[in-house]
């Protein structure tokens, strides 16, 4: 491990075996500690930090809370050829929505393509991991799931609405898989709470007051205030992504019996869940669909190259920066961290220490 | 019909019959000129005036470039249980969508979902219209299109995307369906229209000049600016927009063989058709999914009133402006047009009028 005043660079596979051995002593099976602590690295390894090992002390304060349950029966609970509904009987996200994922691709090889809601689950990790597991498979895959309520719709002042991400992977062929990750609110909860850290404003449209102001003061969600929908004002389509969280609420939530808009229980143990909830935990919707259902596999590779180049070839505002391809940003970060290991801001190592004191658990931090 | 100093109202009926004159005069079937009347006065009455009748004469002076086939074949070339590829010959996208939806709702009863990609086709009108077909069979229904080139990637002067409109139905129980309907960019074209005919200025976020700086100035479209993804600037997540809209991109042109990018056929058919184009046509991608593949579809219903009744109920910022749902206006604009009648503004009926002239057509405007 190296370490600075600001933060410590672990090896890919430490992180891996701590978070695993953590996954192990709240109760998974071996297989889904295992598959839990591939979820969050790939979030660390894509440099999607806030959703990484950052998160790991929050799921088990939730198991504390007896919110999690780490030995779940998650099963087929309705179905017909090409959609299914999973109840994960509280099991982690990051296990249930690679089930689903499982069982997307599965009916998808049988019959082109296979939707799958998942209801009574927990927070899921980054969607874009969900997403990816089709690829191997020459197919598309997403994933979306609703969350913790942050956002207000346009017009509101009431948290209504998780960050509500949703996830496209597609392949392509001699260029990396376009990779669509993307909360539907302006800006997600971790770049608040980094602004938060360095005391830092943010950029006009992320968040606004208790009161529905305009703010460009990143405590102001702490005071009360929400995160804005993408598109952040009326006058620039903020109602557009109001509807895109809509949408992923109703799919993730609505569809599999979950819980949903101000509902979903929230991820910070401290929260209480709110009283005469309409579902079970939280939601999320994935699915699959082969591309040769669709088109000869090979033609399609061969025209998203063309697509890929056709884009990053576009003609530039300014040649220092070039259009970014959807994905290619986080595999860069994937290459350059699992030969170099994968720095951790000092605030995480000292939660990580001490849950590994806690849980009594050998840890790789100094 | 009624007439001012700045529109007319026609009667829906009037305005419905004079459409299918038209589509019969350039040749449509007697079904595909109700089909194609259909959807065009579907936009006149659910009040988006850009995608009505307002655009009849650009569909006729396609057709008179050679660039739309009325008679065309349209056929299914590809397909799995679940999914499917279409060529649509050529065909009005009015028409295509519509069969290519009918088929989606076919493969969804069967299957549970129907996954459909449609490729040489043309401009399809709303996107809500094909999406909210799924409705009436208890089916979530979505539609999405590629068009032509006039939105640039976030950091490119580049025209290379449409606005690619995406569209959700969603029914419900006592409340009218939820209706997503929107495009990709912050705005779309026939908005800025408006702003260009009554010499005003466009919000901050619109669009930008041909060297990518930020305007207000609606007519820089027209001087080779071009329209920016929801989200508008980087700072506000226009990445998240232009992902979107390559999201739609991908999924109607390349998965279903047509055009794609800065390829997809201009609608004016002024501006000609690039060389060497990697497709046919501009495409879609349209679904269906059965909400009883999912959970019981009562208990749906129930829980989508719960939806929309809390999320209107959600504190609001000032009372006067209260949170609306995806769809409400729109369909307080047909009851009201239906009843009414449908007011076209002076150019739009000077525009048919000499249209019909041409096409030797009794028409109903005075």
């Amino acid at each position: 491990m190296f370490s600075s005043s600001e933060y410590s660079i672990l090896t890919e596979s430490d992180l891996r075996e701590f978070t695993r051995s953590v996954f192990l002593k709240i109760g998974c099976s071996a297989d889904h500690a295992t598959l839990a602590s591939d979820v969050l690295l790939a979030a660390d390894l894509r440099g999607i930090d806030s959703h990484g090992v950052a998160r790991l002390s929050g799921y088990v304060r939730l198991w504390q809370k007896g919110r999690i349950n780490t030995v779940p029966n998650i099963k087929i609970i309705r179905q017909k050829q090409s959609t299914a509904t999973i109840d994960a009987d509280g099991a982690l996200g990051l296990v249930s929505a690679p089930f689903a994922m499982q069982l997307a691709i599965e009916r998808s090889g049988k019959f082109g393509s296979g939707m799958i809601a998942v209801g009574n689950s927990n927070h899921f990790g980054i969607a874009g991991y969900h997403a990816m597991m089709a690829l191997e498979f020459d197919m598309i895959g997403f994933a979306m799931t609703n969350a913790s309520p942050l956002v207000a719709p346009t017009r509101s002042k009431e948290r209504m609405l998780g960050t509500n991400p949703m996830a496209y992977a597609i392949p392509a062929g001699k260029y990396d898989p376009v990779v669509i990750d993307l909360a539907t609110s302006t800006a997600a909860n971790g770049k608040l709470e980094i602004a938060q850290r360095k005391k830092k404003t943010v950029p006009q449209g992320w968040i606004q007051t208790k009161d529905g102001e305009q703010t460009i003061d990143p405590n102001a969600l702490k005071e009360g205030g929400a995160l804005l929908p993408l598109g952040s004002f009326e006058d620039q389509g903020s109602h557009k992504g109001f509807a895109l969280s809509a949408l992923v609420d109703i799919f993730s939530g609505v569809l599999s019996g979950a819980n949903f808009g101000p509902w979903v229980p929230p991820f910070v143990s401290f929260l209480d869940v709110l009283p005469n909830l309409p579902g079970k935990g939280l939601g999320h919707f994935v699915g699959a669909m082969e591309v040769d259902g669709f088109i000869e596999t090979n033609e399609f590779k061969r025209k998203m190259d063309q697509w890929i180049e056709r884009f990053k070839n576009s003609q530039l505002v300014s040649e220092s920066k070039p259009v970014i391809i959807p994905g290619e940003p986080e595999t860069m970060q994937k290459a350059e961290r699992a030969l170099n290991g994968i720095p951790l801001i000092d605030s995480v190592v000292a939660d990580l220490t001490s849950m590994a004191e806690m849980l009594k658990l050998d840890h790789p931090f100094i």
